[in-house]
């Protein structure tokens, strides 16, 4: 069985179990999760009774995707309508299904009358976040890809380091430039994200956009950046110093450290994403720097840079064997300068995670 | 008035005369448009019944943006709540707003079942897309951010050609690149859009990622791209000849060249946009090549590389003053090539339409 066609079976499963003949995914990032398709408009129906000769699992695009459709989910029927998920609705109607699940928290109020209106007497039932939930566990081919990803990351790090292309008297956005040109020459399909570059104060400012500012000596310098390699998104931060660190530099620095190494050795299979968060924080807040870590601790990564589960005070539920998520606690002292650390790892059974983001936490200095 | 508040007046007209008491605004594009707010979560209520110090615009953010929106939209009200949307329903309910516009295209299910629980009594009216509505037309402000954007196009080009950076023997890949880097150099915030470069073969694929295909003597190599400045994207394509053109390609391309100029020329305020699209596409047709042209003619562009208007057999409505849209017929025979011409233009009233791309559309060779 292919890896999307088994990702269709537990989503039968699930389907199943809440009572529905059928679920309608909508959701873009869900559709290739489950197909391999990548184009820009695509919706999947998957029957909850199995799939059949009679009663196929069905991708609908339009025109412009045939045969890329064709070529990247030849396991599934194609239905070829600009308007994907009214044509579906109409499809599972048409099939006899009757509790249709759907994807509340992406339809649109107007798309949601649009299929009503098609599915004729079915009932549309919200599936909730079942695709997100089945992703946030990540399967071989899924971590495979996040490792490279992650790999790119470290050695385009490594590449600017060796190169000396991290001093003085170059600007954020020359680094930022520097990183992403060096993910793309070592295969990357894209930067995960608008690279973060932030130097001297920038870098008290948790998501900062590269400016024009001028590398100084004795600046912190955070790197906060990732890869997509096939369609998965690494997420890394260091934090580096041009010259030799304050004291309360190195003081910042080790303390974000220790919490990074504290939230890494919490990370388990079972593990309450909340007591996760809590044995970083914890930490901080003892040295009496609460104040200064304003975020979650992490977050789930893959074919989105944010996806579940949320490794924060706000979260709710457990880590699982093969999740993939980021440890990134910070400390930021507004008009200084901060220190944020950040791996990517894959939470498993037994054992410590596996740290898929491998460049050094000692405090480099440049 | 800054130019944001009178956009919001324009907003405040719609919604009286759609019999509103306020309006809610949560597609972020508009957000930014109506504020000038660029952060990544952010809401708007504007009452119907004019801006007073009793009742004001209120913007809506969370915690990480409260000093970028002081400084960005200084003339609202600053409401800090992570749950932006609900926060405003609640606070259109508490003001006595009995009937409240929601954008019905952008709210999902999910949250429309949070908004009429936090508007209490309030009814939940589609304010229909009032605001792309708006949007269509240009004030000066976004012409000189469009015109500044095609520019940074148009010189980004000229540089890769004068240093011979269009060649046989370079990838696709490595031209795209090359055109990034350079818009970046020349000021663009970003590229508009994945830039495409299609050789040989590839030209025939309307929308071809770029691959490492080697570009060869004898192919045509389609350039599509654009450049974001100040939030506006502009987007343009040429299509060069690496050597000496074959007369399939000559033909192509100056049957190309006259359908654009036919789109250009039937640009008018109170033109229908399918008569537009036809200006093009009749000629296209009536040399036998109808099938070989399979999209729409252009689209509207600003904020987003595509909005309204769109000009395409599939469209409805007529031009107006001041409305920005592309003109980009295209004629593509698979698996030899393909041609395609773009410009960016202005409607303009009581005469010929702004002309924002001035490469030249003369076939160049090189």
């Amino acid at each position: 069985m292919s890896t999307p066609a088994s990702r269709r079976e537990r989503l039968r499963e699930a389907a199943r179990s809440a009572g529905l003949d059928a679920a309608l995914v909508t959701r873009l990032v869900n559709v290739r999760y489950l197909t391999g398709f990548t184009g820009s408009n695509g919706a999947l129906l998957v029957p909850a009774s199995g799939s059949a000769a009679d009663r196929p699992d069905v991708l609908a695009t339009d025109g412009r995707y045939t045969t890329q459709a064709g070529a990247q989910a030849p396991d599934v029927e194609l239905l070829v309508d600009r308007a994907t998920a009214p044509a579906l609705a109409g499809r599972a109607a048409a099939d006899g299904h009757r509790r249709l699940g759907f994807e509340s928290h992406d339809v649109t109020v107007d798309l949601h009358r649009v299929l009503a209106d098609r599915a004729a007497g079915a009932e549309l039932v919200s599936l909730r976040q079942a695709v997100e939930a089945l992703r946030a566990v990540k399967d071989d081919d899924e971590i495979a890809r996040l490792r490279e990803a992650c790999a790119i990351a470290d050695r385009a790090l490594a590449g600017l380091l060796a190169a000396g292309g991290l001093r003085a008297g170059r600007t954020e956005r020359e680094v930022g430039r520097d990183l992403d040109s060096r993910m793309l020459d070592l295969g990357a399909d894209a930067p995960s994200f608008e690279t973060i570059v932030a130097a001297g104060p920038d870098s008290a400012i948790p998501h900062h956009r590269p400016t024009d500012r001028v590398l100084e000596r004795g600046d912190l310098v955070k790197l906060d950046f990732g890869a997509t390699y096939g369609g998965y998104h690494s997420d890394m931060t260091r934090t580096l110093v041009l010259g030799e660190p304050a004291g309360w530099q190195r003081e910042v620095y080790e303390l974000v450290r220790a919490a990074q190494a504290a939230g890494r050795a919490a990370l388990a299979p079972g593990a309450d994403v909340r007591a996760v968060d809590a044995a970083a924080r914890d930490l901080i807040a003892a040295a009496g720097r609460g104040d200064a870590f304003a975020h979650g601790l992490g977050h789930g990564v893959g074919l989105e840079i944010h996806e579940a589960p949320a490794v924060s005070p706000l979260g709710a539920g457990t880590l699982a064997d093969r999740m993939a998520v980021t440890v990134e606690p910070g400390v930021y002292l507004p008009g200084r300068g901060g220190v944020r650390i950040e791996d990517t790892l894959v939470v498993r059974h037994g054992g410590d995670p596996e740290l898929l983001t491998t460049t050094t936490k000692d405090l480099v200095v440049l």
